[in-house]
């Protein structure tokens, strides 16, 4: 790829379109939404409008550390926080797809779609690329149209404008163009992580509790296999419990499932074959979190398994 | 361990104990009621009643060949078919001690208990061993006494008098005098494998589909790993489910767990670092049964694990 010629375009493309106007986008730290808000300050500068959203389903430091990443490199990103809403939006649910669907209309309806008629934006610029069309089509994903997503009927609403400026790339696609605009290797290089974060990482119900868990397993299985080149890799928490002694006394405790992934495209994935010695370390970390008494390695490839649980 | 002197210690212990009576005992197939089986026989011949009890929860063709088994050394085993008993003793419980405690009722007080009433046996052997009381005393394992267990108060009904003749050894020793006795190998080197049987290796409710679906997975893991040289290696069903891709479509598919374990005698057990071809083959016959798109490796020691899950 003509990575200087893609970008090229794209800046043209996004001047001709917002104009004079102002672009609204929401950028979440992963290479998608970030190299969108590159391509977009570029063109746009202070008419572009950045916004982190702090769902409380982030990993560890994650919202400080993107609002920092960009401020160090001249684009202002304002962080939002919407913990309270996502928490009350997953009360009580336990069904993967109504979860999923919370996280998404918190998202886009409640938060971003605030965000976007506070603003005034006629232009919101999203990170999709290839591969979320062409699963969407093939029905693995649900329906993509941002605009719905967000409460807002294109019929009705003359004037709004989606603008997909990596829609014909797919994630290796995506990198390279990072690395190309400069951006730092922690994001240009940064394992995918999926847009309801850490809910799609919980099975059963998503609460503060829970999610203190599955951020500190994640911490652990991030520190310990950032240098295994792998394509991705995280953590899980079971609703099942199972038997376990702790200090010579039967413990019910909680299980956390390890999952480190090959690809290169997210469209299939290979299961990496760690050395015992990383897993047994990772194992040893993860048990020694409260209430946690079992680590358990997923051995599945995508397909039959999807990357993530929820 | 002089394995002669224990056996001749034990016939004559138990000719003593039982003199011209009758004594019953149930055989789960499994080394340490296989022993005992043995040993009570060559004291007690027709004396000696023994029953192998179908309670829904066992291995795939396990109640047939533990007959066929014993047949074959001339000792009379009768296989006494319990399993819609155990099955509505479990139905709708999902809680691991009310679903063990069912199993054992149904075991001990409904079925067994029914047995020694019939019979009219006024001793009953019983394969304890030192592990199992060790257990009990630390509070790992619940509270051990056949007695009660079988609805027989001894403060009421003087006169039953229970005999435990591997109670001195551990399951090493077990081994030793099964081979010493001439127990087929697939006796005397047989793994370990619950009282509670697959209802320890289903997490949430015992029905007759969940029941096919782990003992399908059994069937894989036991042919595969039969050459591993491990103390003991598993399959569990969780209760949790996973989403998954079939012909292209979402699917919310059911979870297995594999476990393979090293140990001499069950009080700790180290993670078996199987060769990765033979997880990934494993992984792809479980992943074949209908319903299961995920396998995981389970890579906790005891403790903080047990070996079983319920």
């Amino acid at each position: 790829m003509d990575c200087k010629a893609f970008v090229d375009q794209q800046v043209a493309e996004i001047g001709a379109a917002v104009g004079e106007g102002t672009a609204i986008n929401a950028l979440s730290g992963g290479v998608d939404s970030s190299v969108v808000t590159v391509l977009a300050h570029r063109t746009l500068g202070d008419r572009l409008k950045t916004f982190f959203v702090d769902s409380a389903l982030m990993r560890e430091g994650e919202p400080q550390q993107t609002v920092k990443t960009f401020a160090d490199m001249g684009i202002p990103v304002q962080l939002v926080d919407a913990r309270k809403e996502f928490l009350a939006a997953l009360k009580g649910l336990t069904d993967p797809e109504q979860k999923r669907q919370a996280v998404t209309d918190t998202f886009y309806k409640t938060v971003f779609g605030r965000l976007v008629k506070e603003i005034g934006a006629k232009h919101l610029l999203h990170g999709t690329i290839l591969t979320d069309i062409e699963e969407t089509v093939a029905g693995i994903k649900r329906q993509h149209n941002i605009l719905a997503q967000i409460g807002i009927d294109p019929e009705e609403t003359y004037g709004y404008a989606v603008l997909e400026p990596l829609k014909t790339l797919r994630k290796d696609g995506v990198r390279e163009v990072a690395r190309d605009l400069g951006l730092p290797d922690k994001i240009a290089e940064r394992i995918p992580f999926p847009g309801p974060a850490l809910a799609t990482r919980i099975v059963g119900e998503v609460t503060e509790e829970r999610l203190a868990t599955v951020r500190t397993a994640t911490t652990i299985v991030e520190e310990e296999l950032a240098d295994s080149g792998a394509f991705q890799y995280l953590a899980v928490l079971l609703n099942d419990r199972a038997t376990g002694i702790r200090e010579n006394r039967r413990e019910f405790g909680q299980i956390i499932v390890v999952r480190c992934i090959d690809s290169t495209d997210a469209r299939q994935a290979s299961v990496v074959q760690l050395p015992w010695e990383k897993l047994d370390r990772i194992c040893r970390r993860i048990t020694q979190i409260e209430g946690v008494n079992r680590c358990l390695y997923d051995l599945t490839p995508k397909p039959p398994a999807t990357i993530e649980y929820v």
